[in-house]
């Protein structure tokens, strides 16, 4: 269960895309399914999608690095990007990642063994975007007047993370980086384990000043222990919170306070300041109006009434769910790829000591593998891969800017603080990666101000934007 | 054949390894044959050399990455890190290129196929050395009051790409690095095809002012064509030159002609101011000494008899060879791994335009690409998977000490000039990574003054040596 905690977490921006606003087109290219053997010599299909109405001659390629979803998902979630292509005459690629949307490198039978799952990784999906900027480039340069367009990689959370080391990792294809609210340190050893639950501990503890919101969550768990003791306890308990499924067992019990955990970490990272609709819809800063269903001091039984209609802000603000399924916290999303990559290279270690919201557990890499051996037949054999391959603290960025929410637990593992290379924006009172969304009347000032600094950031990179070598 | 000229060009330091100056212990990691899927999870081992005689906690470490060939060959050629390394209180390591030497992915059937061989390239090899440069931190960790070592990276020719290209890819792995007579850019578009062997040709123009040194090679280039027309002109030119292996057919007379340019490539690489026991022992300054047989103006069958003395300088500088092989230019070399890696990634375009010294012919990569399907069932797609991966000339080196001796043809395609973060050190009358080798009482000022340069820059770097992190 515990890679289902980390896959969760982490899928942040999967957004209602059926009324897109921005406009693409969508295009396709053959990329090489392993670019670091000749032993496969396969290509697959990529897909990206391209804006070239803004975009002029010597202007610069803004280049989304697509993370764990369709493409089209987050070129509509990236309002930032698309409101600052007209001042700069970018061209617009959002590509998307191996393994998700429609790139699979296998097509419908990509998930269905070890040997196709294999291929999917960060290290590869950056070489398909540096193949991609590669030909995108050959492409533009016939009519850029031979001069080469500067690329700067955009993306946010996973997204965000691979922005970085795309510029870490191929800065002669990618000339800057916007890297938001990505955790690029959320890894063994970089970051204490249990920091990111002090910071959602945190959130919740100053939502609109409730003191009791985080102890009534703390008792929930030892609450939802004993009410499950028994086969009463578990029935009320499913019909109180409403549950699809009834528990039925311990690993249900288990299921459902780790989607628990889910939702409240969800709950922070989309603490936006206006109602946004996300793997459900919600009201203008979430957080505030959960705690505020928890005000006051409950035990027991009321306890979890009051937990449902708390929970009730995340799982029915539209008021029309019937029940409320703990299998996943959303219902158009395929988590097994970023299952998948948890459980090979993007292991983040998450644990809780001393915590006023939540018990403590401890990070268990032994039982971790176990479980994703199950799952995928495939076995970490070490927990310092993604440290091996991106340098962890050690690694020198140059030209990426890095921004952190301080409302946003992922902020745990984010870059910080500024290097003499590399911009650490903090910014104060905004959640997962915020100042990456369109512009919004209800944006804190802070939010404003850091669009503004990664605006200078990016001109100064790009001036003049008409010639690069 | 166009593949063996690359090769051959390539393999520089095949020095004899028996007498042995430097001492190391041998040791063995097993590493995954592949760090880019999880297709595939078998480890093989690895060979790399230690000598900790000289290290002292907080000390860095030097990190050879090892090029085309056995690691130990490297180790005793490398006499410039083991003469500095007891002023930095240096821990060193020479780490074995995958597929070269005892680093046998498959053991004695590592080339046996195509699937086998498909594993075989630089970012793999980049990929092994983080590997095993984590684990030393590791296990040096304990040692060193819990502080890393910083790495530096040494390098030499395709092992100079590869200090400079870890540093690029690994800087969290690596701290600087000496790449030393890198063509890091003799790739397609970065350099013009001919301008090695421009080089080559300035350098037997000016080698002790022969004028006719170059006139007269040139003049080989037709005379061989013409003489060769017949069955007698081969008998004779077999018997002049004496070949091992009498000239029959007309691709024997192009091997000949190929393996002539190889000589005269190896000739410039190493005209070193003092003799070497190289690909085959030589002479102090051997372009002068292969020059001065051509100090006149010779025609027809006298120019090869002349050709034939001239050649004695690099064939049979002893006195001891019986006769003269032209399917090598070296006894000792298993060529078949890096003619693979010159049919995949390694591309780099070779051709005449307006030479002094050779006949016009131009690079031709279909050709090429045919030769290599031929040779090992793999055809490169595209001529620009090094550019790719590693940037050409838009990457962004930091850290780096490119070094580039202007008697050497493959200064070409090395890095020019020092930016605001990577140090470009040219180095007049020096040869092939003359500076990395050891002290020597004929080295040229120039090159004292280089290895001088590059302490004083690595101080900088590890200053103060003992803290890190």
């Amino acid at each position: 269960m515990v890679i289902f905690y980390t896959l969760f977490l982490f899928l942040t921006i999967l957004f209602n895309v059926s009324n897109g606003e921005y406009k693409f087109q969508t295009k396709y290219i053959n990329v090489p399914i392993d670019h670091f053997s000749f032993v496969k010599n396969d290509v697959y299909k990529m897909r990206y999608l391209v804006n070239d109405s803004y975009w002029q001659s010597g202007g610069p390629i803004f280049f989304y690095t697509g993370n764990e979803g369709p493409i089209d998902v987050f070129a509509q979630n990236t309002g930032f990007l698309w409101e600052i292509a007209p001042k700069f005459n970018a061209y617009i690629v959002f590509a998307e990642h191996r393994y998700y949307g429609e790139s699979l490198p296998f097509g419908n039978t990509s998930f269905s063994s070890p040997e196709k799952l294999g291929y999917l990784n960060s290290p590869q999906a950056l070489a398909d975007y540096a193949y991609l900027i590669k030909n995108i480039q050959e492409d533009l340069s016939q009519k850029n007047e031979g001069w080469r367009s500067k690329v700067i990689a955009f993306g946010g959370s996973y997204g965000g993370m691979l922005s970085a080391w795309m510029r870490l990792k191929y800065p002669g294809s990618v000339y800057g980086a916007l890297a938001s609210s990505a955790p690029i340190f959320e890894f063994n050893g970089l970051t204490k384990c249990d920091k990111f639950n002090q910071v959602l501990a945190s959130v919740f503890q100053t939502a609109d000043y409730e003191p009791f919101c985080v102890t009534n969550i703390k008792k929930t768990w030892s609450t939802i222990r004993e009410l499950t003791n028994n086969d009463d306890g578990k029935s009320w308990l499913s019909s109180t919170l409403k549950l699809c499924n009834p528990l039925k067992s311990s690993g249900d019990v288990k299921k459902l306070i780790d989607w628990l955990k889910d939702v409240y970490a969800n709950l922070a990272m989309v603490n936006y300041p206006y109602p946004t609709s996300f793997l459900a819809p919600l009201p203008a800063y979430p957080v505030k109006a959960f705690c505020e269903k928890l005000s006051r001091e409950y035990n027991g039984k009321p306890l979890i009434q009051e937990l449902t209609k708390a929970l009730s802000v995340y799982t029915n603000y539209t008021g029309t769910t019937k029940c409320v399924n703990i299998n996943s916290t959303s219902s158009n999303v395929d988590e097994t790829a970023w299952d998948y990559q948890a459980c090979t290279e993007m292991i983040m270690p998450m644990c809780v000591q001393e915590n006023k919201m939540f018990e403590s557990s401890p990070w268990n890499f032994t039982q971790y593998a176990e479980d994703c051996f199950k799952q995928f037949g495939v076995k970490p054999s070490r927990d310092d891969l993604a440290i091996i391959e991106y340098g962890g603290r050690d690694a020198t960025y140059t030209n990426v800017i890095f921004t952190n929410g301080l409302l946003d637990p992922w902020s745990s593992g984010g870059f910080w603080p500024s290097t003499s290379t590399a911009y650490a924006i903090l910014i104060p009172n905004a959640a997962h990666h915020l100042e990456l969304r369109a512009s919004n009347a209800n944006d804190p000032n802070e939010v404003v101000y850091a669009r503004k600094q990664i605006q200078d950031i990016i001109s100064a990179w790009i001036t003049p934007y008409s010639k690069f070598k």
